[in-house]
């Protein structure tokens, strides 16, 4: 039996934390947006970690299937990535002029992602979802913009609901919602805005919140790209948080499409900081034409590591070994909640997986279950897709597992 | 005499460049944007930094007066920082929790600067400007906001110009532009629009691009603040680039008012990828309320170097210290530029110096200069204020009054 932990100086810390900070921590770290449902199951506070655990300000070791909501990919710390990183930083980072390791990198791109001609680096996911669709209404100049119902593409307020706090109505005035997997709707989108939608922006698959991830129907992002290419429309792929989990060329090449402008950011450098859009020739002139920059975006010691991660990837073939160590959890988790006569459902890419309690339209049971998971040491969430990385072990999987039962039993009872 | 440097490699590696990222540099460090007028007189690579120096890949060594367009303000990797960095890297960076040393960060930014209650990090500049705007609209449920005419905030649509490539007219549909220092117009601004400006946002003073840098009037920042007191307007100040070289309090102590939000990057981690919008306790609830969150936004790295970047910069008095290098440098090269019969002038506050040789409207007679000068060693730029870094010495100050002289000497003939 798992010890059942404790978390007295994560909450001591939170309460501190809460006079200096909006929240105490805001966002999808923070207890609001966070996965921390209920609250007191989860650690708030990170003292270190290392490979496919991190260890919480009150000793207690998890098992983390967050990997910090997707930088993680070949677990933290990596040696490879930290040593290229220490290399680059003895020679400079952020430096008056760029270092010619920012062409390597975009070299590296280009020659990884199918459907790059160039790339693009910035630091944020939302920083390049923005230069996308800004690229797309400077090249088309159009305005609308289609998105699937469910996405989530980042902060600015163009990618925001209306009902949000700080969101003005003309933010998202432009802004047509279609839902997943519904080519027929997309089709009469497009023949009721005839040579006025800019771009559609879609995730590869449908990974939402609280709710089973979908894969795209058969053929579908197929009908996308025709749609696309007979209505002058560009094609935006949001592949921030699953890409190199799925295809190191890409999550459009997984689906056997191409996109025209396709984002990357989290697992691109294993936790530094650094996010690229990259996209076809055709559009590289609008791109150089846009105001668009900022004060750490071509910092190098980021470009040093992305190179030793995106290069490590492709040695190990990591969406591979990654598909593999999710499918095995997979089984396992189905096999545990079998015995305990409940059935579980596991959806999305086996590398970044969605769970859910079947017979349980409340949640609660699942609820009761994950925290039972997380004060034994398996960090999952409830209502977000996890992640793996590379330095998940077979034994780590098998402690999920035997965690798993002895959580199924804790509800049990 | 100093011997003139040539850019071989650099151009070689811009062609290469030129294939796989647009406009081979993109951006503030770019050909197009950036200082490099004429393109022929400036390096485009950095091969390594140190202290208040940078050496391009063609082996020519600067010394460097923009330190990467302000994050350098302690000297290139100055060893505290990266020591504290390096520290904390071994613990973790990006997580799936923050670390506790977050809190420790936003701790010492209230105990610093002087109008804030509270912190809340993200990665760029624009992040924290973009976040202002958000949380002033979100707490006055307005929608106008007033710009200074020359100011720059970052680079997202609301912010951008309406004749930009990719930005729509709604985008700015509710900005005002006032001229700098002209509270009348202020006033006449809000009595024009009663009861539905969210927010005035201005820089410390206007440090704009292609003009002489111009100080706040005396009274203007008071009467500023007292028009939006009058009129219930959120206060925000950009302190993303002045921030840290005028006053350790922030830019608006210095000029004595008090800004609702104040925006820090840049200079805050001594070149560390983080920024922070701090404020006033009657607007952390708004803040907590707003979606705004990025996959790096807690890496706790930053976090570590900017504690030991502000420590630092409060031991050695850093505002204090750089100031009276800027003065050294500005009397040396008034004295320098009178010796040949020129008129230079020097504006804005010493520790981001702007340049300009009088008597020459086309400007050409500067550019000429200044690309003399950065022939010779001294990373000057033509149409951007400057930075000074703690690291630059009384000998590279020598040097550089030097140069000037041959540099005036090279455009005499």
């Amino acid at each position: 039996m798992h010890p059942i932990y404790t978390f007295d100086k994560s909450m001591e810390l939170i309460r501190r934390a809460m006079n200096v900070i909006p929240a105490g921590i805001y966002g999808h770290l923070g207890p609001a947006e966070g996965c921390h449902i209920p609250i007191d199951a989860y650690p708030k506070y990170c003292d270190r970690a290392k490979g496919s655990y991190f260890w919480d300000v009150d000793g207690n070791r998890f098992i983390d299937y967050m990997c910090a909501y997707g930088p993680n990919i070949l677990g933290y710390n990596d040696p490879d990535v930290d040593e290229a990183a220490a290399r680059q930083r003895e020679k400079g980072d952020c430096t008056t002029a760029p270092s010619p390791v920012m062409i390597d990198f975009a070299d590296l791109m280009v020659d990884t992602v199918k459907s790059a001609d160039w790339a693009f680096f910035a630091k944020n996911g939302n920083d390049v979802t923005s230069l996308a669709v800004m690229t797309a209404r400077a090249h088309t100049r159009r305005k609308k913009i289609v998105f699937f119902k469910g996405y989530y593409h980042g902060v600015s307020p163009w990618t925001q609901k209306i009902d949000y706090a700080g969101i003005m109505p003309e933010d998202v005035m432009h802004n047509i919602y279609v839902d997943w997997n519904d080519a027929d709707a997309l089709r009469e989108v497009f023949e009721n805005n005839r040579g006025q939608i800019a771009a559609v922006i879609g995730q590869p698959y449908m990974h939402g919140n609280f709710a089973d991830n979908i894969l795209p129907a058969q053929a579908f992002w197929q009908t996308v790209r025709k749609l696309c290419d007979e209505n002058g429309t560009i094609l935006i792929v949001d592949d921030v948080r699953a890409g190199f989990r799925l295809d190191l060329a890409g999550s459009d090449h997984y689906f056997g499409f191409e996109a025209d402008l396709i984002c990357f950011c989290k697992a691109i450098a294993n936790g530094y900081n650094v996010s690229a859009l990259c996209g076809k020739d055709f559009l590289k002139t609008t791109v150089s034409g846009l105001s668009y920059t900022g004060s750490y975006w071509m910092s190098a010691v980021p470009f040093a590591a992305g190179i030793a991660c995106i290069e490590k990837m492709k040695r190990i073939d990591s969406p591979r070994i990654l598909i593999e160590k999710g499918e095995k959890l997979k089984t396992g988790l189905i096999e545990t909640a079998t015995k305990h006569g409940l059935d579980i459902h596991v959806s999305g890419v086996p590398s970044l997986f969605y769970l859910r309690l079947a017979d349980d339209p409340s949640l609660m049971l699942h609820q009761r279950w994950i925290s039972e998971c997380v004060r034994r040491g398996v960090y999952f969430t409830n209502h977000h897709n996890h992640f793996i990385n590379a330095a998940l072990s077979d034994e780590d999987i098998r402690e999920t597992i035997e965690i798993a039962d002895e959580a199924f039993t804790a509800i049990g009872k």
